[in-house]
């Protein structure tokens, strides 16, 4: 029998979901609290939060990584004391395939015109509408990195056209680039579907508005473009996308995020017959999917190697 | 000027669509009747046919070749007075991207739990049901010709685990393979989604009953299996579908083709909530993507060269 090394606190620190199942999972490696012991606790070594409460981070003298429960990272900086230390966005293998997978659904179900056969079923109406193949419907992503790319390459072996829009050049195999403010009216020009998985800084913030819409392909094969969001809420405008689907420049809408969630019940969104509503679930964070790579980061950066998946503090994401 | 070489004419012969659009595009080529002159005509050398007139074909002495319009054949077989010339199948690039498209956006909204968030949304319930990933859910594929195939490959890049199903021994990379019989009730038992894209024979007519439904994993990470059949509306017996969803050994079906079609207004799959209607759309069949390679299969063989995608008279298929 060996003792298990000496190693420092986690501070759990998570908001608008339960920390219980992830308290468990990090404490069968480490000790984990829920809350400094005392105005500076330098028992802690490492912080897990989810928009933690402001404040609590710049407690932890000792402090050597945040890491994030979630690909965004926005809700870290949202802290006005956040200590100066390296920032662990969480990558797991399971979180791209979940994002992967609810892209392509969504995009399958707008080309495929999913909306039009439930209405008919309903109406029991024989009938097919226009089918536009997949190599006819050009797919435009918003931010190809590690969810973006790999959504490309999935839509592109399922025949779809794909434009990407980064703020840097990105080369990537079968995507046709456009990047920085004045590739974005080309790109969206060129776009019939356009997937949103920006990260959400003070240059993205309510990107999608009705400028952003009002240039989608309006020609296209769908018979009107349609909107994916499966980023971060605030990058949308709520009223400019309800006004967009009434004018008729947007066809529909798949929205996995809102301006604020849970989405209030009084939203329109919801009882909107072109808009599909998902409850921030396109890419669900399984604890023990994540919790297993974060432990080991700690007891590699405790041995002195480079942490991996930091955060642009300066970018913002 | 050149004139035109002399070419044999071809009989157009089709019921259950309109003839109007195939017929102008063969006509840019060729002489094109939709009825024999008289009682034997030798100037037909092809037939084009979709559930063509019995005997229809019997009355052409010069016949060289019958192309079917689409995938499935089994039109062809139905008429007691067959030539015995080869057929070709219609293999077009789109054809099967369409099935592929289908068969992948109704294997993902089974999967992620289309008709539960479209009925949450309904009652503005956010909640985030459970979510198994690809990679913890089997679609099963009985039919490994081109488009199963071909649907495989793309289920397999998606992340889901692929078992396949065929009369004869199949290899493919990535996908777990079963034949026969004896390899029915293990194929079966192991999978989730099933996908059913076999060719009408005497062998597969009413094959998806009451005991193949029975078999299909019961305690998958869905929650109950699903079916989804794209390949041919015979292969289905509705009454041990309906009863199945009934008695909970299924969970959900994605249905394209029926025992007859257009489905009966008063089918109870209408409007069963856990069944989604497609018009026999899976696939559509767009003419101007079928006559070129049509014609040029003609041309060559016309030159001497061999025909391709031929039919097995004796598989039936």
């Amino acid at each position: 029998m060996t003792d298990k090394p000496a190693t420092g606190r986690i501070l759990l620190s998570v908001t608008g979901m339960h920390p219980q199942r992830w308290y468990e999972l990090l404490s069968r490696e480490r000790p984990v609290v829920l809350e400094p012991n005392g105005p500076e606790d330098p028992s802690v070594e490492y912080a897990v939060v989810w928009k933690q409460q402001p404040g609590i981070l710049s407690r932890l003298p000792n402090l050597k990584a945040i890491f994030s429960l979630g690909a965004g990272v926005d809700h870290i900086f949202a802290d006005p004391d956040l200590p100066d230390v390296p920032i662990v966005r969480v990558v797991a293998q399971n979180l791209t395939q979940y994002m992967v997978e609810y892209v392509c659904w969504r995009v399958l179900d707008h080309q495929r015109q999913g909306r039009i056969y439930r209405t008919q079923q309903q109406e029991k109406v024989w009938h097919e509408p226009p089918q536009p193949p997949a190599n006819e419907v050009a797919v435009g992503i918003m931010g190809l990195g590690e969810l973006g790319g790999t959504a490309a390459r999935a839509l592109t072996a399922l025949g779809f056209k794909v434009n990407g829009w980064s703020r840097r050049p990105h080369r990537m195999e079968g995507v046709t680039g456009f990047h920085g403010d004045e590739g974005l009216t080309p790109f969206l020009n060129a776009t019939d579907i356009l997937v949103v998985l920006l990260p959400l800084t003070a240059a993205t913030e309510g990107i999608i508005d009705r400028s952003v819409l009002e240039r989608l392909r309006q020609e296209g094969p769908l018979g009107g473009p349609c909107l994916i969001n499966a980023g971060r809420g605030p990058l949308q405008r709520e009223a400019d996308i309800l006004e967009a689907l009434e004018r008729g420049t947007l066809k529909e809408a798949s929205l996995d995020v809102f301006e604020h969630e849970p989405l209030d019940p009084d939203s329109p969104l919801w009882s909107h017959p072109r808009v599909f509503v998902t409850p921030h679930a396109a890419a669900s964070s399984d604890p023990a999917h994540l919790v297993a790579p974060m432990l080991a980061q700690m007891a590699a950066h405790d041995r002195g190697e480079p942490l991996k998946n930091l955060v642009d503090r300066k970018a913002g994401y």
